[in-house]
């Protein structure tokens, strides 16, 4: 028996949502790109973009052959075990096509925050094996627990853990949070740039070599966003029978809006709040602080009021603003903060969630509006302790899954001498020691006139 | 009572259209900030690049907390007064999330235009203010005149002035004529950059720094610009009952390509025109000439046959090649062209909408295709004068209605001296003086051998 | 009559998905000037860039005047005479203006590819002269044949060449080897660029000036290709009888996965197998092996299983590898490989469609999966002789065609001597030489520090 024309009009609908959305996603893996490669120096300009490449590339051979089986099989709570290769999909009781293209955007996107954290020292090699451990075992583990429907952690399971379950909707913890822990480790264990802090301590400014490109990547990530939050509802087309006009398609609307508020203000307020602190308006300052909201806002974009948005975004830009003042201080070096804002603002985030998730919405969201539901919420609106319990659980389990797992990790490759690069190395930059030669060409070259006078130069010296 | 599986499927059909179609104009926003930064020198892109993305930020605050409140609120003719803060949104008599998101996406564009008219010499603290002026309040109104259900000069009121309305489908007068003028005032109020014209009053180059940019800009705006003219329709999901197979499906798609012709006409006119003028194939002018003729058909997009977009088109890039000369004449220094190209082929675009609309399309657009419906159309089709007078009516109220209010608070800025930067501030360059830095790094700090010479030369000099 | 509601729904879902496409495939354009851009020296970027551009806006014009005419039109097998300027269209009989913008995205598309080939040496109005004639004349004619209802090649025909038609679902061939066959007989007709290859033969590295342009294009052609091939469905709302839950949805779904399994594992290949051939990791070799990838799938998307695209891609990984060595040893030179890449990949795309195209996905893709009906399919997958011969005959017939076009053409203009521009102009490239100026303004103009020391120098010696 063929399929219905009504079932046709749904599958249709939700996967051009899906589809697109997805493709959003991907946009974000070039701005990450864009971003890592003007915010390190020139020389190490071609090094972080293949990384992002690779990401893409190998992940998407990973995430075919495992990480998706690992992630959404349904065999038990910790990992999943079917749908390796993509055998089985799509049939009537599994996934689309549509649905392992999504994931597998937010897959790749992993390892590229990490990256930016071991940016300018990390052998290539070692990127490779530790890319390809990331985002082909630990973080599919985590996505398992959080967002298959029996993941032990899962708001979606029907084994919710304090009846409850962690609200992690687009991912501010299995998504940045679990980044920006590798991240941690492995800037921790290689240590800073040569060069970053003087021989009486102070930290010397190695400022990205282009800031277009990073602004360029920072406009792209929010495009991407109104994938990565919007699109995780999976399907659009759901109608909730509480209301009379209202379903999924409202929720994914109010999605791209507290998304868009939260990072919003979170720029606004890096803005002032930068200006007080450092006397200049700073725009490197800015495109972080609305990454940071946005990153914060990935947990609870779909349960919390416009207004909560705002909240959310004012504490990530200060809890940013803290964690770069501390890592200062303690002379921790990630070149692009990725420890700090997809970690600190990841983990600010889940914690928001606990505190600020409507009942409403919560209900619309995980049970479709049903009827007759009970379900936690958030702390501050009322809703008791189960939901911000589950949250911190959240919060403390990433922290020490991707720190049992990644950490030794880090520290074996430290170890076996295959981590970091040479000091030599490093001062040259890693496009000439390891990609064949520099990003750009030197502009004199283009202008003749120069050239020559260089050139004569050059040889009377001689 | 829950929603039915229709009204499901329409409300999914008709969010994924103006989400996403809400996505590409906010693309723009990047468009432009990449143009921007592209056509001004480079100690000045990290500024122009802060602003628009301040733009995007600030914008989203004031747009949630007031901006669309005056746009669509509902109370009377001339502004708005409901849905402060999203309040009462979505409910069944009001706006969908996704609507919101879409007009902002348009909001925050407005005071990006008027950004390249003051660029290079504005203290940041007054774009500030006027950014937050002319996004949160002056460009709202316009919006509730034009395109609220109850705007004075709206097509769609139940009160059409001279029985027609205005049409300005996606905003050649709401918004690129509202950003031109208010660059115009701006830049008139400050003068040209120092060195912009000699002792001898003639005009300096003073090329942008990136030409790369600027294309990478241009694609980027024609990209959103499919969302941003295909996309007002609002909805997709409406059948015309004068047909057997059309609705607005139908123009939406016809929207797309007569936004292409014109921009594409636009842009050849312009190649072999300023080959004819100045002797070379200008890929600069290309550009802007592509956007002029998309700024120009934004007003009559979706009420025009294709052959007459070509019409839009070709004398768009006229327009700006006049107002060029005429600007370099009157030494007048708009460093992006906005003036000329959002003020002056946006002015055009309304009337060419009062001269070319077809009756069928402007009933079909404004009226659904509603059988016995008659209103007026394009002068030149036979439509009468009740569109053409109304056209001009938007034309003079725009640019009285911004001059009378951006005006003034230029020239205040400009007398209590903080609008525009000190002469040695604008030497040096905006970056380094108010945003602590350049945006990019010295080439040759990341070319050792070149930088060792630089080094020994100048300690043999010292 | 009006149109049903269910129609409306259709119509408004299908337009979504192909518009939407559309937009993506259009992104492509910006990846082409991007990839350009960043792989030539800087002295020609403005001129690539404007080429890209040109092709756009140019081929906006041809296409609606006359291209889509000769290739959708139905008089006769070898070329459409219906649909001049968009004549009755739409009309319940005719295309939709979605499908036009979607076929004009890709007619647009062709010329750039060729632009990349002849890049760095060719005469701006010989380009002119060239795109207008490949993309309003050569290429509507081989998408006739190919794609139209009664081309004599097509696999959508009713009469189908040996029982199947090729199948070049997205244009391996009709759009990439139709480029690279362009280019080959260009860029061999014009020869090297100077300095390319000096006295002794020996091949001189040019690397282009700006690899962040290339990673930057590689990444945008990748998300336009979620346009370009997932988009070549046309509708997405179509059942299959045979089985109770598929549809187009799922096929759309797993075109996007073939393509990019294709593309990652020819990126994958290529970093490994370049790393062993020249000993570095190479990103801008792993971003050409990527769009290798790509073009390869393009053919065979939609009716090949994702396990097979992981073939697909690495056998065109090494297609790309060997084809670049030997065009090294034939002193052939591509500045982009688009020979090599859009040539030969795609050539190796349509013989990977004869080999394993699947049975119940060519009946899908090519008859909605009407029950009953038999058509070849791959020759490794026992589907006979019919597909693969007919694949093998569109490879020839493209080769012909486009050699017996464009290969006098390009000859007449290098006969006429206005193909390539003369040594002087090469040396100081073509930006400052046709276009009015460099691209970029000179950096040290911007390092005021720098500038001094410059002039400074520059007077002493004087």
């Amino acid at each position: 028996m063929a399929v219905s024309w009504e079932q046709s009009v749904e599958h249709s609908i939700n996967t051009i949502y899906l589809l697109f959305s997805a493709y959003l996603v991907f946009v974000m893996q070039l701005g990450f790109a864009m971003l890592c490669a003007g915010s390190v120096r020139a020389k190490n300009a071609m090094n972080i973009m293949l990384t992002n490449v690779v990401d893409a590339v190998v992940g998407s051979l990973s995430y075919y052959l495992f990480g998706f089986a690992f992630a959404f099989g349904q065999s038990n709570p910790f990992i999943g075990t079917d749908y390796f290769a993509l055998k089985d999909i799509p049939s009537s009781n599994s996934y689309e096509y549509s649905f392992f293209l999504f994931q597998w955007a937010f897959a790749i996107a992993v390892a590229g925050i990490t990256s930016g954290s071991i940016a300018e020292r990390t052998q290539f090699s070692a990127y490779l094996v530790f890319s390809f451990f990331l985002s082909g075992f630990v973080y599919p583990v985590v996505v398992h627990w959080l967002w298959s429907s029996n993941g032990w952690l899962s708001a979606s399971s029907s084994q919710l853990l304090f009846g409850s379950g962690a609200i992690d909707f687009a991912g501010s913890g299995v998504v940045h949070l679990v980044g920006g822990v590798a991240g941690l480790w492995g800037s921790f264990i290689e240590g800073p740039r040569v060069g970053r802090f003087d021989a009486f301590g102070n930290a010397v400014s190695m400022r990205g070599h282009n800031a277009t490109l990073v602004v360029l990547g920072t406009f792209l990530l929010w495009f991407g966003w109104f994938g990565f939050n919007p699109g995780s509802f999976d399907k659009i087309l759901v109608a909730y029978p509480t209301t009379t006009d209202e379903g999924n398609w409202t929720g994914v609307g109010r999605t791209a809006v507290t998304t868009t508020l939260s990072g919003s203000t979170a720029g606004i307020v890096t803005l002032f709040g930068r200006r007080l602190l450092v006397g200049h308006w700073d725009a490197l300052d800015v495109c972080n602080g609305v990454l940071g909201g946005f990153v914060a806002i990935t947990s609870g974009c779909s349960v919390v009021e416009p207004w909560a948005a705002v909240v959310c975004g004012f504490f990530a830009a200060w809890v940013l603003i803290g964690l770069n003042i501390l890592a200062l201080k303690l002379h921790f070096d990630d070149p692009l903060e990725a420890t700090q804002l997809h970690g600190g603002c990841g983990a600010w985030g889940l914690i928001f969630t606990g505190l600020f998730a409507k009942e409403e919405f919560v209900i619309q969201t995980y049970a479709s509006g049903e009827i007759g539901v009970v379900r936690p919420y958030g702390l501050l609106m009322g809703g008791g302790w189960g939901l911000f319990g589950s949250q911190v659980i959240e919060l403390l389990v990433i922290v020490s899954w991707v720190s049992i797992t990644m950490g030794p990790l880090f520290f074996a490759l430290h170890k076996l001498r295959i981590l970091r690069i040479s000091v030599d190395e490093e001062v040259a930059g890693l496009d000439i020691s390891s990609h064949g030669g520099y990003a750009y060409a030197h502009p004199e070259e283009n202008h003749p006139r120069f050239y020559t006078d260089y050139v004569r130069m050059h040889d009377e010296e001689s």
